[in-house]
């Protein structure tokens, strides 16, 4: 599947930037590339947040090449995640391969994690060369959104052990989704030195986009085609993973939690009753309204043409993917 | 015991900006004030590297008030990495009390560990308050030493697959011990503004008391007094811990390490060896190399007459301790 040009724009320059900052000879080294797919440049993901960094720098006049560390930076933070995460969800596969702690075992998966998280860290610092202000508030944004997407993460942990409602749902998903999403948009504001009703508009498209991307996931998670997911349908009820349609669902038919109970997980009856209460049309109307949001506050943002045009695929593309 | 006057002198000051920093009704929040002995006052350990961190600072001529958020952060660090060694190592106690994993389980452990990284990250920017370079500054030189940290703790694991040599030993112990006590000498000099044949002079002092401090802490492992330490002796030979005496044996006789496939390891046979090779006198030996190296780089430094004397009190406490 072809990318959105947004996607495709910094790809390279991004791609090399990951790449120079993971050279190193020791084991952790080698398993950073190893799990950011840079060892034999296979599936590297959709690279969005940087991307969207650079984008908003360069469209608010601001030099991709100077924002380069903080847009390296901020990829390595999610990566960093997503290695500790499947470690705490015991999943064996992403991208197409083996996750790492399964190839390397947990303890130095953790290892791993915690110096992408520090790597990160390094490269935010090295942003916006020679203005330390502006490298100082760069990386002090970094820091609180990591703070954020952690509790969020918390969060999901503790909520899978309880009923989760649509308030809770949309508490977690704007800290564990939202939070890096709306710091790449304020990233790319500050590296642009964009002004203060700019900056904030971003951050309100940010959330917009966090949560409609955070629910298409969710549908995907429960309904995505096998052929296009790699994934069986129903294969987030069967990992009794938090979700949009749950929580809503669970509203309307208070005995939906007690069939996670079951072992195996009965994902054909879930489904049938997910459809009854309606969970999936509410799901995809929210990710609808939300999308609609994020058109509306990009409006009113001074890109040029092009950058309009741009931005618009990729929402379309985020909110309406199968993949 | 009663601690040296260096450990005392920081202490209160310290408490109230680590309390004051972990404040959060969050569940991650509740769990790393637990770890840190928050919750209750209870043992919160040395607090050695922030305690040097401001001796540093003020004896050289800056203000501990500015460098406290460093001397904080660099405390979080420390600790972030403890709860996920106690992980990696299934340790279920520490300090008198049950591990946070092992109270809340591996996940929410790595989650909790993870914050408090981040949570460093965002006092160490706010240090030196006003002064954005010296603020920037610190943060790369924390960030460096995490990393060092980092790959120091993933040679100690896979050192455990394998026989270890003194140089490998050496490698480790520089990386895993020394990163943070170099650091928090190297954050006093920043802060204090002090001249770059000082700030060298205590990166070389840092190297030699890490050294000495963790070999001291390694014979302590394996011969400290049970009713001091708390644990049985040869403690660390059943947790077939890396250790200075070990490597040194190993050297000597090469059959040692395959006593440790045994099940349960023979740490009686192992004991006895290490008397006989003459392993623990040579780590005697090393410490008090070490450390007579670390009190004549000291007398090179432009302490006041007081400071001289809590810094020797200090380094003698540290290569000396039953605990």
């Amino acid at each position: 599947m072809s990318l959105p040009r947004l996607l495709n724009r910094y790809r390279p320059l991004i791609i090399e930037g990951l790449a120079e900052a993971l050279q190193g000879a020791s084991l952790l080294h080698e398993m950073l590339r190893y799990h950011m797919g840079l060892d034999n440049k296979s599936d590297m993901g959709k690279l969005l947040r940087p991307s969207l960094l650079l984008f908003v720098t360069e469209e608010l006049g601001g030099d991709p090449e100077h924002a380069l560390p903080a847009a390296v930076g901020l990829e390595f933070v999610h990566n960093f995640s997503l290695i500790h995460d499947d470690i705490q969800d015991r999943d064996h596969e992403r991208r197409g391969r083996a996750t790492v702690w399964s190839v390397y075992g947990i303890e130095q998966a953790i290892n791993a994690g915690d110096l992408l998280h520090s790597i990160a860290m390094t490269q935010v610092l090295r942003a916006n060369h020679g203005d330390s202000t502006l490298a100082l508030l760069c990386a002090q944004e970094l820091v609180e959104a990591i703070a954020e997407m952690i509790e969020g993460q918390g969060l999901d942990l503790s909520f899978e052990r309880e009923e989760i409602d649509i308030d809770s749902y949309m508490e977690m998903i704007d800290k564990k989704t939202g939070a890096l999403i709306r710091c790449a948009l304020q990233l790319g504001a500050l590296s642009a030195g964009a002004s203060t009703e700019i900056s904030h508009r971003l951050k309100e498209l940010g959330k917009y986009l966090g949560r409609a991307f955070q629910i298409r996931d969710d549908i995907l998670g429960i309904w995505g085609e096998p052929a296009h997911t790699g994934k069986p349908v129903g294969n987030d009820l069967l990992r009794k993973k938090n979700s949009y349609p749950l929580a809503w669902a669970k509203g309307q038919d208070p005995g939906l939690q007690e069939l996670f109970r079951h072992d195996p997980v009965p994902t054909e009856e879930i489904l049938s009753r997910l459809e009854t209460t309606g969970a999936r049309t509410a799901a995809a109307e929210r990710v609808a309204s939300f999308s609609k949001r994020t058109q509306k506050l990009k409006e009113g943002l001074p890109f040029s043409p092009d950058g309009h045009n741009d931005m618009e695929e990729l929402l379309s593309f985020l909110t309406e993917r199968r993949i």
